[in-house]
C-alpha cells in the first residue's frame, strides 16, 4: 500500500507555522499499518497544488491532503481537484444547513464566502466535520488517469485547523480506510509510555531481552521527548499479536512502574483516573511551572471531581500570605529549597482540605540563576496523609521546556506514590 | 527563483519525530526573500531519496536536503546523490583530520565507520560543521542533465542534528546564497496579528482598501487558529517596502485594535510588557480556564516582575474560601455568572494586592452544560482600578481549545485596557 500526504499552506512554506500535522497524522497511519511513503508540501498556490497532487495520485494507492477548505480566496484545494479530476462542484444543501446552524449556535451571522464550504466534487462522500464548517471529502479515483494502466487510488481532504482534522480522522477516515483499504496482512502495534528515564537507558534495559523477537521480525521504535520516552512495538502477519504480547511481557518486566502508560494515554489522565478510582483529593502549589501542572490537569475531563484548589505563587509574599509559608523558612533557605517546597506542598494540602498536594518551586530561567542554585534547580514536593516527600532535580533546559519537564516529574512523583491497586 | 528542500528521516515518516527543520529553513530562506515552493519529505531509503531529489533538480534552482550524511546504516544522502549525479566520492584528508579531532576532544575512540563522512563527491564544496562530524556539501549541477536545456541548478546537502544544521546554515549557506544565487528583487513580508475576530470578518473588513495593492502584485496570506488570525503581507520588486508600508496601513486603518502584535509577538507577552512599561501588577482567578492564563503568563521571561499571585479555585468552596465570593451570590446566581466572576475579580485584584485582575468563571464541557447555562458558557471580568468590566462569551469548543480560547479573550480584555501610551 502506497500512502503519500499533501500538506498545502503557504504559510508551512514561509515557515510562520509548524507543520504538526505531518507527524500527527503519519503517526496515526503508522500505528494502523498505513506508513506514508512521501509527504510533500506546496503554497497555497493552484498549479502548485494541481502538480503535487497529480503526482502523488500518478504513484500512491491513498493520497491525503489538509488544508485549502476553508472560505477564504486562498482555500484553494477543493477547487483545484475538482478540476483535476473533473468533476462538477455541487452545493450540498445538509452541509449548507449544517453550515448555516453553525454560525446561528454561535450567534453570528453566516459570511456569504462561507457558503463554498458546502461545495461537493461530483461523486465524492463526505466526512461531517462536527467541530468547523468545511467537511471532509473522500473520492474514488476509478480509473486513475494519472497512473500506469488506471490502477484506482483513493483521495482524501481533510480541513486545516488541527481540531477539525483530528477528530475527523479518528472518527471518520480511520473507519473508512478499515473497510475500503483493509491491509493484507494483519498488523499489530502497541506504544508503551515511560517517563523519568532517558532514551539511551530505556534501549539499554530493554534491548538484550528483544533481541529475538527483533530476528523474528518486530520492529522496535523509540520516541523521545523531553521527560518522556515511548516504545513501539509492531509486527506484521498472521502471529502479529502474539509477538507484540510477548514483546510487550518483556518490557513490562524491564521497565517496570517506569511505564506510565499505553497508547496515547497521557500521565495526567492516568493521575486523575488514579485519584478518582481511589475517591482522593489533590491541592496543587506552584511557583516556577507558573500554573502549569494546573493547567495540564485540568484538560482532563473530570478533573473537578480530584481538583481541590491551585496557587500560583511566585512571590515570597505569596508564598506567606496564602501558603502559610514562614517568613523564616524563607529567610534560612530561599525560595528555592527543600524546606520552602515542603512548607508549600503542607499548605496547599491543608488549606485546599486536601488528601495530596503537589509544591514546586526552582528557577525556570533564563534569569534567576546563582552559582548556589543554577537555572534548572527545582524542588518538588509531594504531600500525603503519610508525610511529605521533596525531589531536588536540575531541569536545565529552556523555559516553556523547563516548565513541561517539571511538570511531567512532578505528577510522575505523585502517580508513583497512588500506584498500585487501590 | 525556484526553491525546493528535500528531508530524509524514516522517523519523520512514521511521526515519531516532529519536522522542525522545515519550519526552521522556510522561515530563514523567506525571511530572506527565498521563498521554498515545495517541500518534500521522505524515508531514509534509496530509491525513495533519489527519485525526490531528483524530482526536485528537475524544477528548482536551489535544492537543500537535510539528514542522511551520517556514520550509520541509514545514512544514505551523501551516496545517493553521487551515484545519481555520476560523481566519484573521495575521502577528503582535512576533513578526515576535523573528525579524528572531534573524537580526540572527546577522549572517545573514532569508530571506523565514522569515516565515510569524510567523503567528498567529486567538485562538491565542503561547509564546515563545527558542531559534529558530518560537514555540509554544496554541488553545483551545471549542466543538469534533469532540467529543460540542461540549466544549472545548486545543491545543498545539510546534516540532520539541529545543533549541527542551524549553525550551519546561519554561517555558510547564508553567505554562499546571497554570493552565488542573488535574488534579482527585493522582498519584504511582514505579518500583523488579530485576535477576537473570525478569519472571515478579518479578510472582509480588509480585502476592498487591499484590493489595488493585490492587483500590484501584493501578496495577502492569513493564517488562523483558535483565537487568532495573522494577517501576511508580502511583496517582491525595488518598491516592496513601500507597497508592504502601504498595505500595513490600510490593515491597521481597518482593524485597529484588534491588532495586538507583529511578526511573532504574542498576546500574552503583548500584556506582560504592556504591565511592565506602566509598572502595573496582575492577578488571576480561574475557574474553568483551571490554570491556562497563569501558564500563558509565565511562559514569558520577566512574568514574575507583574504577576502576583494566581488562584485556580474549581468549587464554590474554594471560590468562597480563597477569593471571599459570597455564599449569597453563589446561591442566587450560581458559580457560572456575571456576579461571581466580579466577586471572584475583585477578591483576587484586593488580595493579591495587584492593580488588575482577571477572572473566568464558566463551563469547558464535555459535561456540566445547562439548558440555561450550555457547554462553552465563560463570564469574563477585569478588574481595575477604575471598575470591574464582565463580558459574557459563548465558546463552544472541546474541552482544551475552550481553555485556550478564552484565555486568549481574557488576556486581550486586559489588553484593550492597558492600550494606548503608558
Amino acid at each position: 500500500m502506497i500512502v503519500e500526504m499533501v500538506n498545502t499552506g503557504s504559510e508551512l512554506m514561509l515557515g510562520r507555522v509548524l507543520n504538526s500535522h505531518q507527524q500527527w497524522l503519519c503517526r496515526r497511519l503508522s500505528d494502523l499499518g498505513y506508513v506514508v511513503t512521501r509527504q510533500i508540501a506546496v503554497p497555497d498556490m493552484a498549479p502548485e497544488i494541481e502538480l503535487a497532487v497529480r503526482d502523488s495520485l500518478s504513484r500512491a494507492d491513498l493520497v491525503l491532503t489538509t488544508g485549502g477548505l476553508g472560505p477564504t480566496t486562498d482555500d484553494l484545494t477543493r477547487e483545484v481537484i475538482a478540476r483535476l479530476l473533473s468533476r462538477a462542484l455541487r452545493e450540498d444543501a445538509e452541509i449548507l444547513a449544517q453550515i448555516q446552524a453553525f454560525f446561528a449556535g454561535r450567534n453570528r451571522p453566516m459570511p456569504e464566502q462561507a457558503r463554498v464550504q458546502a461545495l461537493v466534487p461530483e461523486g465524492a462522500s463526505v466526512l461531517p466535520n462536527p467541530h468547523g464548517t468545511a467537511p471532509g471529502l473522500v473520492l474514488h479515483v476509478n480509473p486513475n488517469p494519472f497512473r500506469n494502466g488506471g490502477k484506482e487510488s483513493w483521495l482524501i481532504l481533510l480541513p486545516g485547523p488541527g481540531r477539525e482534522l483530528r477528530p475527523m480522522f479518528t472518527d471518520s477516515v480511520v473507519p473508512f480506510l478499515l473497510r475500503a483499504l483493509p491491509l493484507s496482512d494483519s498488523f499489530v502495534c502497541r506504544t508503551l509510555r515511560t517517563t523519568g528515564i532517558a532514551e539511551s537507558i530505556v534501549q539499554e534495559r530493554i534491548e538484550g531481552s528483544l533481541r529475538e523477537l527483533v530476528l523474528s521480525g518486530l520492529d522496535v521504535g523509540y520516541c523521545a521527548r523531553p521527560g518522556q520516552v515511548d516504545v513501539r512495538l509492531a509486527a506484521r502477519g498472521d502471529d502479529a499479536e502474539s509477538r507484540v504480547d510477548a514483546a510487550d511481557a518483556a518490557v513490562r518486566a524491564q521497565l517496570g512502574s517506569d511505564i506510565f502508560g499505553t497508547g496515547d494515554e497521557n500521565l495526567e489522565e492516568v493521575v486523575v483516573h488514579l485519584l478518582a478510582a481511589r475517591k482522593k483529593t489533590l491541592a496543587l502549589a506552584e511557583s516556577c511551572t507558573g500554573g502549569c501542572i494546573a493547567h495540564q490537569l485540568t484538560n482532563v475531563s473530570g478533573a473537578s471531581a480530584v481538583f481541590r484548589a491551585g496557587w500560583v505563587t511566585y512571590s515570597n509574599d505569596a508564598k506567606q500570605k496564602f501558603l502559610g509559608v514562614r517568613a523564616e523558612t524563607l529567610d534560612r533557605h530561599g525560595a528555592v529549597s527543600e524546606a520552602v517546597a515542603r512548607e508549600m506542598a503542607d499548605g496547599a494540602r491543608h488549606l485546599g482540605e486536601a488528601d495530596y498536594a503537589i509544591a514546586v518551586t526552582g528557577i525556570a530561567g533564563p534569569t534567576g540563576g546563582t552559582p548556589a542554585k543554577p537555572t534548572g534547580t527545582v524542588f518538588i514536593a509531594v504531600a500525603s496523609p503519610k508525610g511529605t516527600q521533596v525531589r531536588e532535580m536540575h531541569n536545565t533546559w529552556d523555559r516553556l521546556t523547563f516548565k513541561e519537564v517539571t511538570a511531567r516529574q512532578a505528577l510522575n512523583q505523585l502517580r508513583r506514590l497512588l500506584h498500585g491497586p487501590p
